[in-house]
């Protein structure tokens, strides 16, 4: 494994939650370095590893490893939700990650997330140029939730768009098989706190507005009962079954998260867990008295790489390669995004952009993308969505049938600073 | 499309929740039956198409389409759950069925489901005979409850069983790489109200006692809440996360389902849809002060087609043509089993079984199957469940991303009867 010191060394983290395909840009990362004979060490959950000086060697692993790693999914070096204020607030900290980096020598860091891990590396390429350390920090996109600006889309969401499609079109044709007798409501939980981009992408299982999911719920627009449950029953009265897909952000009109209306203490003071799911469902069965089913795939949907968007996986690691280029070129506090020349044919490529712009901004759906009666995605939406859950990203099997996901070895590095009082 | 009228005409209905390969062997009796010239009608939503003259034609459907049906989740024609008692208490409804029967000209007739369907299909075998007419009864397994009886399983379970493993070992990694500084517990729900074998086959997902699922929970163990909480919390400290797998049908040492304790109604009346995972969380939330996620994968688990095993695919495939041949042979009230002649290397053939043998039994998991610590699966258990779930059964996607899913044409077969007045 090459090793040239004197290319410096790039040290890669991964942050908030994880994807079906993050670890395909950590591959990708991985072996564009290793090509280019740059040292990757990588943070042990995320920017907290690089405080607590928790890093490991990954010139340790194989190329076996690292082949295998761009085919599983979570988080191969651990992730973190951990979020670094203002330089001001919060400057003991960037000045211990400084110091970090220079202990081990790094020039380039990676950091892998959404907006929140854009503008710590943003803040760190500032606090390097004012120490006059030479560092190169690049912001490398992810996220199931799509929010992230400038980029087309976000490496992760394409794949739990493909689970979400897939999923609602196989349980929809369960629900129809079914209906006659017994369940004929189903309400399935999307993922997106903010915007609806998980439950849009339900959309793509269905052509026509009577195909399953006959009824979306979006954050953007704000949850109506009455509307909700008139749409289901006629969708029932028509069709004799309705699939439901609820954004888990949906709010009523005064912006309460209808998800907390399902949740919160029993009587006995014991803790309720609800979701949306579950609340609606409720619902259909008390005022429509319809035989309900539900489901909350929850981590199901961004863990899923054996059902992952190729087209995703390829963004994935393309991002991945792309953040070291720029980094060896020097090319300061930028992030790899995909830009999307064509819809049709689907045709994209990777550019930088500056990371302040990423950011400082979040990117929320277009209003042109949900259907004037608020329960559906627009051909519009669908001409964005559909290309991005082209493809099935190859995965191996073993003779055990479980996907070959690999476990790295994750040797740890020498420490050579006192321990972190943070 | 062959109909020699010589060879007689064969009635297929599927019977009770539907599954991933139902279909697959709806497909293999179509496929066999067109080879040999008998033509094969089906009945809308099983029994009760049969009992309101409800027939399709399969021949007006093309090759393409069968073949399709191969590879398409959900109950093609219609399935219901609609259990016919005794002779004595129904003896009106056997006696329009066999009306519909022989006002169609119907020797052979599939009825693919469980036990009940068992029962029933052997319960007009009976009826036939007293009435003396020719007609040859067989039962075809179906459950992803893996609970009938003589067959070393059932068609439907081995791709449910899949779905489980890989989604438990997925979800696995994406709480493994969060727990530092977000969710330590999660907790996943397995459909399984009388057995645990789904929840056995999530054992699959790893290989030694520290690997998750770490906490399996049977119902044919009762639950114990101080020793599960403990359990956990034992986990937790040493692994840093848990992932526990719970089956629907687990209950107390008194007997009460530990799902109803998490449902019923809230202070104002309003129906709570609890479930297991929900109220296993929040006991996790509340007692040990972990954050803790949960899923409810419901329906998406029997429907998940694009995760089918290619063991329980070949085997859904291979009942159904057994059927056919069966019934042509006169081989009357039997059902298609399964035997397994090796479990290493797996080999497996199919044999007739007397349907009284199936219908009135129900395959419980060996004691031998649960660990003695209630918490996972044994080395056995692993022996048997393993080879179910092998190989990836094949599966065409489309240019949109989305599994090639057919939709049959269901030309209907025109009334000879008057209306069913049941």
């Amino acid at each position: 494994m090459a090793r040239a010191k004197s290319a410096g060394t790039l040290l890669y983290a991964q942050s908030g939650g994880v994807t079906a395909v993050i670890n395909a840009t950590a591959s990708g990362v991985i072996s564009e370095a290793r090509a280019r004979g740059v040292k990757v060490l990588a943070a042990r959950n995320g920017i907290l590893g690089a405080l607590r000086e928790e890093l490991v060697d990954t010139s340790k692993e194989s190329a076996a490893a690292i082949a295998g790693l761009a085919q599983t999914p979570g988080g191969a070096f651990g992730s973190c939700r951990y979020k670094l204020k203002s330089l001001e607030a919060d400057r003991a900290k960037y000045e211990r990650l400084l110091q970090v980096l220079q202990a081990h020598d790094v020039r380039y860091f990676l950091y892998n997330g959404g907006n929140d891990s854009a503008d710590t590396a943003w803040k760190v390429s500032q606090l390097a140029r004012e120490f006059g350390y030479p560092l190169t920090c690049i912001g490398v996109p992810k996220t199931i939730d799509n929010d992230l600006a400038v980029t087309d889309t976000c490496p992760g969401f394409g794949s739990a768009a493909k689970y979400t499609a897939v999923s609602v079109r196989e349980a929809a044709l369960d629900v129809a098989a079914m209906a006659e007798t017994s369940t004929k409501v189903f309400v399935y939980e999307a993922m997106g706190r903010h915007a609806g981009w998980l439950a849009a992408a339900a959309g793509l299982a269905g052509q026509s507005p009577d195909d399953a999911p006959q009824v979306i719920l979006f954050p953007e627009r704000a949850y109506d009962e009455a509307a909700f449950l008139a749409q289901v029953d006629k969708v029932v009265k028509k069709i004799g079954w309705c699939v439901v897909v609820a954004s888990e952000g949906i709010r009523d009109k005064d912006g309460r998260f209808v998800a907390d209306a399902g949740g919160g203490k029993d009587a006995f003071g014991h803790t309720q867990l609800g979701g949306v799911s579950s609340y609606l469902a409720g619902k259909v069965k008390d005022k429509l008295g319809y035989k309900v089913h539900w489901t909350l795939p929850d981590y199901l949907q961004r863990s899923a790489r054996h059902i992952a968007s190729k087209t995703d996986w390829e963004q994935a690691q393309a991002v991945g390669k792309a953040a070291v280029q720029y980094a060896l070129k020097g090319m300061n506090a930028v992030m790899p995004v995909i830009v999307r020349t064509s819809s049709a044919p689907y045709r994209w490529k990777i550019e930088p952009a500056p990371l302040h712009k990423v950011a400082n901004h979040e990117k929320t759906m277009p209003a042109g993308f949900i259907r004037k009666d608020g329960f559906g995605i627009t051909a519009r939406a669908r001409e964005y969505l559909e290309p991005l859950i082209r493809g099935e990203a190859p995965l191996a099997y073993g003779r055990d049938g479980l996907p070959k996901y690999v476990t790295l070895k994750n040797v740890a590095v020498k420490k050579k600073l006192p321990a972190w009082e943070g």
